[in-house]
């Protein structure tokens, strides 16, 4: 019955394990070369996609969210642009993977799961323009938008390890500290209490 | 595939037809008139529940939620508090009806349908305490909360009449002007983007 919350399980933060692996820096020197660089795609490939991984877990019989802290300053969510010529949850896949996967070839990946459970999509964003505004709808007389971003639930299993580039933090963050907080976390992040309320937990 | 947005079917605002009915005066005088009746009420019952609808119509195909405007000054969704005893759905459906439809015993009843079709639960708002504030989550260790209401979408058909209380307005109020207002919409209605930001739309 879709007009009652679906149920979701989540199980405690204590049960992920968290390692570190080899510092992935920033692609981009600054917010502008990466408009540059989108500008590029565009040019040559259309509209860009991405997609960005929601992945919860609770502390005390809340939702934490787990996302990426750069630089002690910012937060992010796992997940980045697609190529262009990829299957979404693919491509999506692949990016979760270069993010929080063991590395490949080490011990640690021969035993752990280099695949993700992509729930549902929680919110499309769209870029209209190549400027630094998104919207979780495409504007009216907005037909040739810049990026599509997608925000989508994953199922965290039971356990699982998790492999963090050293050059940044996962966090484990209530919807308390998110919900209203836009100035601290952005419009997206600030925004994941609401994709979420449509949920009923299950706390293991 | 619960992964990729669910496609939802939009027809024009002008497809739909308001009429009039008899004036609903607020229940409570005030603010602080309807605590004190959720407090009674809980005393009685325990937690409230409430449901509230989000009928969506396209203009220049973009999303429009139809809202209700009192005395030229503040909005609110179609729907209201449930009676302890009836069935959620049951219960939302008089309330909708109260609202929206054409008045029982009228000409008009008996060729309009006096049901809604709720495709499911956008999001679930809590509140902890006997005061303003709700939240679209459960917060910690808020074990007891005071009233549950939920958003639920709606499909509307392709045609329909609303009959609308006197002392009402119904609006058709785009999706980019209610995004980021929380100052003139308040926190639920300004997070309605957020809420339909995963489904696809259809403009027919
Ligand atoms: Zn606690
Ligand atoms: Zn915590
Ligand atoms: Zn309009
Ligand atoms: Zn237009």
């Amino acid at each position: 019955d879709e007009r009652q919350p679906q149920a979701i399980r989540l199980y405690p933060l204590s049960n992920y394990t968290f390692g570190t692996k080899e510092a992935q820096p920033e692609e981009d020197p600054s917010v502008k070369d990466r408009l540059k660089r989108l500008e590029d795609y565009y040019a040559k490939y259309g509209m860009r996609r991405s997609g960005e991984g929601v992945l919860v877990c609770h502390e005390h019989n809340h939702p934490h969210i787990l996302m990426i802290q750069i630089a002690n300053a910012f937060f992010k969510l796992p997940g980045d642009w697609l190529d262009y010529n990829v299957d979404e949850i693919q491509g999506f896949t692949e990016r979760m993977n270069e993010r929080l996967a063991a590395p490949p070839g080490t011990s640690l990946a021969s035993t752990s799961p280099q695949t993700w459970n992509v729930h549902s999509t929680l919110a499309t964003w769209w870029r209209p323009n190549f400027d630094q505004f998104m919207y979780p709808f495409l504007p009216p007389h907005a037909t040739r938008p810049k990026e599509c971003k997608k925000l989508y639930l994953l199922q965290l299993p039971e356990s699982r390890v998790l492999s963090v580039p050293k050059n940044m933090k996962l966090l484990a963050v209530p919807l308390f500290e998110l919900y209203d907080n836009s100035p601290r976390y952005g419009p997206q992040i600030s925004a994941l209490p609401h994709y979420l309320s449509r949920f009923r937990w299950e706390f293991v």
